[in-house]
């Protein structure tokens, strides 16, 4: 995400800025995904393989950024950072298996059933759900009380859940072959990919001691209108995106006769709404006043981006 | 499990209230399936489906009877006693999967991904994992505090992650058609089976406030062995068990080829061993004297069933 821009306004310093989240959450997860457990090496391969060395990190850098805007040390940010990531991976992981979305290719590799086996993936799925619990209910996160560590659980599980992803995942489901009106993919965006990105912003706001008020507010805003417009941009890159720049193939919504935005609204509409969402979520952080500034540059690089 | 005994030995009384942890835990299970998000109707179905109306609800009446007996109120082991159950049944369903043991019945019903489909089952099993852990971050739980409540998280994120039953999956994934010691299959038991058995009894005494000290050293012993002991008693009834009364078709274990304790040690032997760790787990009791005698006797049940 951060390689590719293409309205050159980000500046160097905001870009080196993600870059170093993006390394420091590398060595985070690489740490929790350090297992000793005997006999299960295959399994444990596995979670790092899917885990490890690729991806944008767009979650975990909005703990980052949401939590240091707000004052929280990083060390702080670790645990959550890496429990948001760990929850996205492993969605990723089941959502590409034969019996979901059947897909060979994620992250410019192979996709985990495909490098393991199906059962070996549905175990990495399983494994790292609960992983993302365990590292935020065990992880050190100096200066949290227990409060705030069940507040971050209750907020990850309801993301994750029924009422977040898995719930947006059935909606896809049902919705293959069916022609949806823009509110319902708009809705079913918001539930599978717009809940995590908003638990991600809310969590860095816990870990910085903010729970209420305005600022809690915007935030919830800030993270429910680039959750969307990171979707709606994801599906128009399914359509016009190069598939060796973004590391998986295009066209495979269009193939599993998947409703998207585009195809849905058309590609203009599609643009001129992520345009709109990228603004509307820009405009909530006035609250924030001029601590959101790295906020407010990654909800361009989220709509503006060609992988 | 309360209804087949062969030795006789339960007293009606506690026959009576083990069927009474059992009507309790499906009301609270009932609740806590009553999810309200639209669209998501065939998810909640399936969940409802697989969760429902069925089942020994052994790990929900070990959190019941320990908590009981170390002066708990009921009302406070509702949440960890569904949390086990919903993880319990979560790694049940993936379990199924025809590309894990691919099991078509369960519990004398079709397994989920039969009554259902295979897509549907994986995000079964994947929210009810996250309904676990929500609901021992959100449910009420008088006179528990955050840190409590964390601790009961923390317990519950290993005994289901690679340090428990996903790893103990693995491992058994890993056996088959491959021989192992002894040693090696009490080893992949106490992880798949063991492990949240272990921790159904221990969320039961973290519920009653007793975190450490004898007491708990007790309960630790008191898990692991039942814990084994149960699931040598489910090999040996894979063997030799009636499919009727079991729910779910015999002889799985030699049709996958997969390393059991009977095929390992042979029937007689595994007989003895599940009977010398059910008096390993009554004895590790006694330093609780007279207020674990629904524990012993659960012990009992465990070993001498027929279902």
């Amino acid at each position: 995400m951060s390689a590719r821009l293409t309205d050159g306004t980000a500046s160097a310093d905001f870009l080196a800025r993600v870059a170093s989240c993006q390394a420091r959450i590398e060595s985070v997860l690489d740490a929790a995904l350090t297992l000793p457990d005997p006999g299960t090496e295959r399994l444990r391969d596995a979670m790092r393989y899917s885990v490890l060395g690729a991806g944008k990190r767009l979650r975990p850098t909005l703990v980052y950024l949401t939590g240091e805007s707000l004052g929280a040390p990083l060390a702080r940010l670790d645990a959550p950072a890496a429990a948001v990531e760990l929850i996205h991976v492993y969605s990723l992981v089941h959502d590409d298996l034969p019996a979901m979305d059947d897909d060979d290719l994620r992250r410019g590799r192979a996709t985990c059933h495909r490098a393991y086996d199906e059962a070996t993936a549905i175990l990495v799925g399983d494994a790292l759900q609960a992983l993302a619990f365990a590292v935020l209910a065990n992880e050190p996160m100096l200066g949290t009380s227990a409060e705030t560590r069940l507040a971050m659980i209750r907020l990850l599980a309801r993301a994750t859940g029924t009422g977040g992803m898995a719930g947006g995942q059935a909606v896809d489901l049902a919705a293959v072959g069916h022609t949806l009106t823009v509110a319902a993919i708009e809705n079913m965006h918001r539930r599978k990919t717009g809940a995590l990105i908003q638990c991600s912003v809310l969590l860095g706001a816990l870990a910085a001691g903010v729970q209420q008020g305005a600022e809690i507010a915007a935030l919830e805003r800030f993270g429910a209108e680039i959750g969307l417009a990171f979707q709606i941009q994801d599906d128009i890159l399914d359509v016009e995106g190069d598939p060796l720049v973004l590391g998986k193939s295009t066209g495979a919504d269009a193939a599993h006769s998947k409703p998207t935005y585009p195809s849905t609204a058309g590609l203009a509409a599609s643009r001129l709404r992520a345009g709109e969402l990228r603004d509307a979520a820009i405009a909530a952080l006035e609250p924030l006043g001029a601590r959101a500034a790295g906020l407010a540059q990654l909800a361009k690089l989220v709509v503006d981006r060609s992988s």
